[in-house]
């Protein structure tokens, strides 16, 4: 039997174990975890230094170094990581409905673990401590598949927690890691229906298309993020600036970061000049549609392929538009339905953009930035998904959750 | 370009229209439809006719044509099941949590429609009505791929609510029905990621199967049933027999009703010949396991295969198991995770049983055949989801939406 095989079934095993724990039970477990991290955080930091050490010999860039890259700090906060989850409440038990049919069966919908969750990612180890520990706080089993550039780390981390886990009353087994992450693991784990219940892919583009494309088993599509900053004409100039400059610079990293600012012709005439003075200060290259480049006149020219391209860089596109719904159809066109703005103070093209715009999250006169399990309040995040199915948007505890209906009565059949 | 990806184009551009229109809109077009339905169905039930003569020729059962063969009165089941959606709450808009976070931000999550809903499904023609109905209720679109077997009647089917939504405000565009269902049209309509938002398939287990294993747009996999009922050992007698007997024989064709009776051991040897004398009045054959064999003479053998198929006939299997964790190790082995039910007196063994099984729904002392949208009280019902992934069991109006999250404020941005 195949190692990605084996060591799903070993984790299925135990997940009718695990929806049976106490809140109590698991958080013991987190709690140990955390513990355990700290203690051994020697061997972990020696694991990680094999896989630096190859890293430079593969020549992976210092920003891929750096995510890999871990020490006492980062260590301490991927176990402060788990004892935050472990505070969070329980869903698990959560009963969301109930209802006594005429025939006097009563129905309640209650929350349960998934089951057995799979999650594919790359290089930062921290992904392999924040999944373990949503998985499990929420009475799931996990098989990990994380990148080859971070497997010494991985395995050290594993390791490293199965011992902690050994101590409590949650079976070490219900955490399994791959420890030949081939490109075959990851072909074998996307079609275990019936074993695996769900994937979530974490990184870039192509593993993210790659796990859609090729798995049977379902998942939840996450991270794609093409952000749009919309000023409609009667924004606060500053307010505008503001909120489209935080969008693009404060981390342009990642996700939820600004990609394309959509500016009304009006708002341009006045604002632009000043604006892209403000975001060439800060050396972000910006690259813009014609009227654009006759308003700021060291713009290179925007591409249809540049507006659909997530940067996730000090780069952007600028494009004028004549009105809201340009704006709009801009969006619809190259927007990956992640977070999408609009500064205005026209409270009607506020509510039409808001509505229209198919998105995870949609603000009005907020940076596009706050999307983000932490900020908007759930305590923790596995992800942010960009699809439409069971979850949209920040992933909390609850995302790692199924329901199951309970009925109960006394001899009712139907007729 | 093909017709599904013309189609689905045309399907796609008007979502954002759909999504905006108020419920009264909605339920307008609902009702145009249904009287339209009755107003023409004459052309309908021609363009049937030449279904059912075409599928005589072909040699389908009688059972197939029974399903597939419209009257006037199946004509008005279709139109009054319109009406009934045209009355249920409409849960696009419901706004499900709010928060307002420290820095003054608020933070709506808003019900919206998921936006093109791609349905594959066989003979019935009346699922293209229902499939109609409850996706334009709930603001999406919907691209209709149906069986051959019905295709004039389906099509005139759709012809007919074009018509029909021509005089409202619901853009006819939103409904859309392949003209040519060849197998090539399932293929392609099952990759138009980034225009079908979610496939949902109808049908049997070969179709869901196909669905299941080929399509990158996220699928809901509906339908297949392979329930048990579990006899305990403290099972009231008559309840237990009726509960069965119900679970079997009330509907077999259906994918809630039973396929595999467990009993207890203790109960098998007092009643499991009275209830077999039951089942074998009801022409039910029965296969079973070598110690239901000891106890009933004329049974049959039951294979490994036997206890995996979903007879959906007068057919079932008949285990008898030592104890209630054995029950469940056979239905955790078996079970489509659809529906089961335990019969039992024995309070800890029916919270174990409805704990630890891992199944849409479960039963204590219920028939497993409530398994239904109209019988939970949700009015309508898309199809029984299977799976872990957004719903779970049977799926009403609240199952064909998705979530947004609105955020407010007045400049807010991320430090």
């Amino acid at each position: 039997m195949s190692e990605v095989r084996e060591k799903a079934l070993a984790a299925k095993q135990v997940t009718s174990q695990l929806a049976a724990l106490s809140t109590e039970q698991k958080n013991q477990a987190l709690l140990a975890m955390a513990d355990a991290l700290i203690a051994q955080q020697s061997a972990i930091i020696e694991a990680n230094n094999v896989d630096l050490k190859r890293g430079r010999e593969n020549g992976l860039t210092s920003a891929l170094l750096d995510r890999l890259a871990l020490n006492e700090q980062r260590i301490l906060a991927m176990a402060e990581g788990l004892r935050q989850v472990a505070e969070l409440p329980d869903p698990i038990g959560e009963v969301l409905e109930t209802s006594v049919r005429p025939n006097g069966m009563e129905i309640r919908k209650v929350r349960v673990p998934i089951g057995l969750i799979g999650m594919i990612y790359e290089a930062r180890p921290n992904v392999t401590v924040d999944a373990a520990g949503l998985a499990l706080k929420t009475g799931n089993a996990v098989l990990l598949r994380g990148g080859s550039s971070a497997l010494e780390s991985n395995l050290a981390i594993v390791r490293v927690l199965h011992e902690a886990l050994a101590k409590t009353e949650l079976p070490p087994q219900a955490l399994q890691i791959i420890e030949n992450p081939d490109r075959a693991s990851v072909d074998e784990l996307l079609k275990l229906n019936g074993i695996v219940d769900i994937v979530i892919p974490r990184g870039g583009q192509s593993l993210i298309q790659t796990v859609v494309k090729n798995a049977t088993v379902p998942v939840i599509e996450t991270g794609a993020g093409i952000c749009h900053t919309y000023i409609d004409a009667s924004a606060d100039p500053e307010m505008a600036m503001e909120i489209a400059f935080n969008a693009k610079v404060q981390r342009p990293s990642v996700c939820n970061a600004m990609e394309t600012l959509l500016v009304h012709e009006s708002f341009a005439k006045e604002h632009l000049p000043a604006l892209a003075a403000k975001f060439k200060e800060a050396n972000v290259e910006m690259r813009g549609c014609e009227r654009s480049r006759e308003l700021v006149s060291d713009m290179l020219a925007a591409t249809e392929e540049d507006y659909a391209t997530e940067y996730n860089d000090y780069i952007m596109n600028v494009k004028v538009v004549g009105n809201i719904d340009e704006a709009i159809a801009h969006i619809a066109r190259f927007g990956t339905m992640h977070s999408e703005c609009i500064v205005t103070s026209d409270e009607q093209n506020a509510a039409k953009f808001l509505q229209q715009v198919d998105a995870a999250a949609v603000y009005h006169n907020v940076s596009t930035r706050f999307t983000d399990g932490f900020e908007f309040g759930f305590g923790a995040e596995i992800g942010i998904s960009t699809q439409k199915l069971h979850a949209r948007g920040p992933m909390g505890l609850p995302a790692l959750t199924s329901t199951k209906y309970i009925i109960t009565g006394n001899g009712q059949i139907r007729s």
